[in-house]
């Protein structure tokens, strides 16, 4: 048996701020080898995205094989935290440092729940670059198990995705990414002659108010509406009597299944075309969705055994490694609480960590079975 | 008798880039030291906007009062002369260096012409700061003068007016100049939760579309109409998955005698406020007229005499001192070609600086008659 609490301690306690290389790919490995996993660690990239280590842990078995994705990297702790971040000490019920739900403490539940039920077939994708780029992370995996012949029948993403309580909240999708950079260009000129210059600003002005206009979906069953935002505007004139040469934005897009990344693009290079514009994008991940099946039904079954809740099937949220993973089979994401992930004092209760490894061990059970 | 053009090219050598003080001071008191002036040099201010040298000489006279302004400092002479910015040598008929339109050719011409003209009662009202913040310049000069009792009639100020050939512009007026600083503030937040947020781009889109479609006026029989332009936009927001708190503009108004800067700050402030904004400004100055009348008479009719040409009144182009002196007494500008001022090779026709001369005189005589 595993005691997951002092694995996840001893997870928090290896260096792993994004990306993670090294020491705690070690402690994960010592833990999985006992069980009878054949490991993979490799390291891929170059500068700027990698190098980044990854871990491919796969064990044969019978039954439907069930992969479980996460990572061991976390962003950086910031200032003002209680005790050390790389504490791992428990106070008062919570085990406290970085990653502690995000998400070491999933990890930990996970391969304690792998040592309860040692006859399911499992494999384990476990990126050290998750928070950072991700270039190098969950798609240098998917092709490893590619080149290697794993193939999962299903999976699931260890993400906190418990809002209030543990159990309440599991992701069966995610809405879709792409960040817009807008530019226009005009010229320059002296603002007492303005018949000499042409001003970029209110051509761009003319052309964020028509994309804060487009409603581009009212939502649907399983998605919130999607959203579109100015996240920056750019002109960098420090002149008050100058009329600048070029003005910029940018747009965020986060969106439902009802489209894709490309013809959003072109939808608004569309626009910033009308006003004189041109419009550069870099899609981060198409939406996708796990439709509620048998995948979802005993992921839930089992929080509900468990917990007693009823979990609510979202799509909302960030992106994450999931839109990669969803690809290669159904994708559903449970973990645990997210109340203070990122956050300074980051903590999760033992008794959380010991729940979702009786919930792990219960899907794994399910899905073999 | 005095060469301008000899004083012009002393003017030149002397180290004068704005603020400027000493050098250039020393060579104009020597020129009008000999033609009876009561010369009194003065340095005023205190930094960021100070120390700055001026100089107010006064000549008692029979005849109306003419008062001279003009300013010694220069703007810096940037990259890329055929031969020194401060050689003061004339090749093929022009004489090159940084100040010789703006201003020193104009000022040396009208000592040159004070020279002639010794009866007639004059002042030259001069600054070493007219290109940089002009806070300790003109102004501090016109309250030089009021405490000494110095008041003119009228009031010529020799910046480089003409656009084509000398004589074919003169400056009846100017139009005012406001800055405002308009910001939105929201709730940061991330973009996968707009719902938690407030982004305060959308209301600033919103509130500069509004300002950009104010039509303030069509023009009149002197000005040209006022205009509004975006000037820069800035919300400086690295993170594409952030909604910013904050979002900045600023707008640069040109506006003419049918509108007071205070006014149009409030009629811009009114729509900030309706978008939820707040708007900060810094009036310039306001937009003066001097109505055709004797002295726009005088200086055409000499103008007329010398050059053949009638010039424009014009209200066009940038501020100058001439609206601080404008409170003082009617006020017009007229001095030489414009078309290298701040320019690499600034450069101004020997002739041009004689016909400048003989125009002066002629002023002077008419305006003392």
């Amino acid at each position: 048996m595993i005691d997951p609490v002092a694995l996840a301690a001893a997870l928090i306690r290896a260096d792993s701020i994004t990306p993670a290389r090294g020491a705690v790919f070690d402690v994960l490995e010592a833990a999985l080898q006992p069980l009878g996993f054949a490991i993979d660690r490799f390291v891929v990239g170059e500068a700027p995205d990698g190098p980044v280590e990854n871990l491919l842990a796969v064990r044969a078995g019978t039954g439907r094989h069930l992969a479980f994705a996460g990572h061991v990297d976390v962003v950086p702790p910031g200032e003002g935290w209680t005790g050390s971040p790389w504490s791992g000490e428990v106070r008062a019920g919570l085990l406290y440092g970085r990653g502690a739900v995000d998400m070491k403490g999933a990890i930990a539940a996970f391969v304690a729940a792998a040592a309860q039920e040692d006859r399911a077939p499992l494999s384990l994708i476990i990126t050290g670059d998750e928070e950072g780029p991700a270039t190098y992370g969950t798609v240098a995996l998917i092709a490893r198990m590619a080149a290697r012949g794993v193939a999962p029948d299903l999976c699931l993403v260890g993400e906190p995705t418990s809002a209030q309580r543990l159990g309440d909240t599991i992701k069966i999708g995610r809405r879709g990414s792409v960040n817009i950079w807008l530019s226009l260009e005009g010229r320059q000129g002296h603002v007492a002659y303005p018949h000499l210059a042409d001003n970029p600003v209110p051509r761009l002005v003319a052309m964020l108010a028509e994309i804060d206009a487009v409603v581009l979906d009212h939502g649907n069953r399983w998605f919130q509406p999607s959203n579109i935002e100015i996240t920056d505007l750019y002109v960098g004139n420090p002149a008050t009597n100058v009329i600048p040469a070029r003005a910029e934005a940018r747009i965020a897009i986060r969106f439902n299944d009802e489209h894709r990344g490309e013809a959003l693009v072109a939808r608004m290079a569309d626009i910033a075309a009308r006003h004189g514009g041109q419009a550069r994008a870099r899609i981060s991940g198409e939406a996708f969705l796990t439709p509620p099946g048998a995948l979802s039904e005993q992921v839930a079954g089992a929080i509900t055994r468990h917990t007693g809740l009823t979990p609510e099937l979202s799509t909302t949220g960030g992106t994450s490694d999931a839109r990669f993973l969803s690809r290669l089979c159904p994708t559903v994401e449970f973990g645990l609480l997210n109340a203070t992930m990122h956050q300074v004092d980051e903590a999760v209760a033992v008794e959380d960590v010991m729940t979702l490894t009786a919930i792990y061990a219960d899907i794994i059970r399910s899905v073999a079975a």
